[in-house]
């Protein structure tokens, strides 16, 4: 199994989606990201949207989790379903074909694989600001706000299905601040690395 | 003040100061760190083997604190004044030449220099002990003890002096694992960062 995989874990507003779809058309292999999810979905005859969604909650979400977290007789949520399905899927897509992976704890289930070159891209609050602006448009919602969230809810996702703290630059390969470095000199350096 | 300066932070045994000292010898600008012991030696009168130990522990640290942090009359203890001559001298030489700064917090002294460029080097324990046995020789205690130890002390005196986490990420513009991605790997992408 020779196939190299680079997997991107990533704050919102950093770019980390641009960077490893960028990186992988550089590099001449496909990148997963929502391709994933379509899969699983296919895989699970859930939705495209609930998917979307839940691959960012974690089961245990409040005091409505009981009824939102509808479970399965062997005391698993639909989350914990779906997670074990997006598992085996990466785990297939690296035994079978180089690729770039951005998000859904790939860099975790691919950890034990020496090709796997696990990345992390972050960046001031600043200039994610500005990105989400600029990529998602403006909402009711300030731009800060929406930032908060959707981190807590990745960090939530990450620590719950990893023993790993998100973040934390020991589990990574390489960890790039897009915002200071540029997303092109990003994409300059994972390319380099590969 | 158009000097660069690349701050080096790192784990004990990750290869850290022989990066910083190639890169700044790759640049062809001074690299900062025993020469650095050795200027606040000079300024504060205290032996640079006093200097060397301290520059890594925390004021607070056991029941003999009081004992052995002989306090001046403002309540500062003698490693607090040492921090804010090593911080003067740091920031004296960031205005006066470009050049590599390993350790001693220097990335937290000139977070506020948009020149600066903050790294952080780390590596897994496997890694490290190899190149501790290999650089610094075998000793009674177990390499495992030594890079736990120095690491507790350099996290310590790191978050004592600073508000920020040691090894978090997003508090360096890029962080490597120097065992997975090689020494020449780290310091080739530093420099073309310079």
């Amino acid at each position: 199994m020779d196939n190299k995989i680079i997997a991107i874990s990533r704050q919102f507003g950093s770019g980390g989606r641009t960077i490893g779809k960028e990186t992988a058309a550089k590099l001449g292999i496909p990148c997963y990201d929502q391709e994933l999810i379509e899969k699983a979905s296919a895989e699970s005859g859930l939705s495209k949207e609930y998917i979307a969604e839940s691959g960012e909650y974690t089961p245990h979400s409040g005091w409505l989790a009981n009824v939102f977290n509808f479970r399965s007789v062997d005391g698993k949520s639909v989350q914990d379903d779906l997670f074990l399905i997006q598992r085996q899927i990466i785990l297939d897509i690296a035994q079978r074909e180089s690729c770039v992976i951005v998000g859904r704890c790939a860099d975790y289930i691919l950890k034990g694989n020496p090709n796997c070159l696990r990345v992390f891209i972050h960046s001031g609050m600043k200039k994610r600001t500005e990105r989400v602006v600029q990529v998602y448009g403006e909402t009711d919602e300030s731009p800060e706000k929406r930032l908060a969230d959707k981190d807590k809810r990745r960090k939530a996702y990450y620590e719950f299905y990893t023993d790993m703290e998100w973040g934390k630059a020991e589990n990574y390969h390489i960890c790039l601040d897009s915002g200071v470095l540029g997303i092109e000199k990003c994409i300059d350096i994972i390319t380099g690395l590969y």
